[in-house]
């Protein structure tokens, strides 16, 4: 299973590809960020992450997406960009009819260091350690997409099932109201 | 100039389309609402309303977007979703090289009522009235987006210049520290 994890953000957008299965070594297969201009308009960054993300989909052609939850926090306009990049990232890989999972940050911290709590260094160490790295993944900001990527490939063969399956189904989502 | 008033959520899109220019009469395109089912997972919703709006500039063709700017509300949930909603339609216009403008609800409110805090009933009243509209707006979710169209025209000029050059610039988005 390959897994491209997404740390969401308006100015820096972690992304991490690690192929692996339950109970096997993992392996990483890319990592970076797709950073965005603090001075430019909203609209143009996201198109630019929308670009970039773009470009790690093809590039790596992963089984899934797992991208980090977003919660309000203290700072409500960091939110909103985390927010606005992780609905760029999910419909990215929606429109190539990939399966999106969300794991909480206490969930990834857990699932590689063993406690919810666990600070950056910890979860960098961690990542470094199961990826066999020489050194901790640089850009560090992209530890998180990593370990991420790690995360659902030791949580998620049941949720992703379902969310494979969510993906495959051909409902109808055209709107019933919708008359341009 | 012919506005498209996006009032983002997830359940509820509304989309309205305004001719007009600043001491002229107003003219109402089309009104509408994408919507998408609740059951529905996300990155699916988020999907869905790409291709509502996509149809929307398809058929109409704004010469610019107008959004209405999202802010913290008690309810997190439903901020996250409407933050989610309007980072698509940005996407969706900023695609296009379409300018992209946020109103506030209460700057909407003041454009078309005199008031910033006037309520749901009275927006409704001014709208038909600007408008001519024989009866109010239908789907009643959507006269939030025509309002908002209006707000624009009567408030955007100089805005627009801004932000139609900012469109244009052809400034390096590609993330320095991409590499998939």
């Amino acid at each position: 299973m390959r897994v491209l994890g997404v740390d969401p953000g308006l100015t820096r957008c972690g992304v991490g590809v690690v192929d692996g299965a339950p109970g096997r070594p993992l392996r990483m297969i890319g990592v970076g960020v797709v950073r965005t201009p603090a001075e430019e308009e909203v609209p143009r960054r996201l198109l630019a992450i929308e670009d970039g993300l773009e470009q790690w989909l093809d590039a790596h052609r992963p089984d899934i997406v797992a991208i980090e939850r977003v919660f309000a926090q203290h700072n409500v306009r960091t939110v909103m960009g985390t927010a606005q990049a992780s609905a760029v990232a999910m419909l990215c890989a929606s429109r190539r009819g990939l399966p999106v999972v969300l794991h909480t940050p206490s969930e990834v911290k857990a699932a590689v260091t063993g406690s919810g709590r666990a600070d950056k260094a910890q979860v960098t160490a961690m990542v470094t350690r199961l990826l066999r790295l020489d050194a901790p993944p640089k850009p560090a900001d992209a530890a998180d997409a990593l370990a991420l990527a790690i995360c659902h490939i030791w949580r998620g063969t049941a949720t992703d099932k379902i969310a494979a399956a969510l993906a495959r189904t051909t409902t109808t989502t055209r709107p019933k109201e919708y008359r341009p």
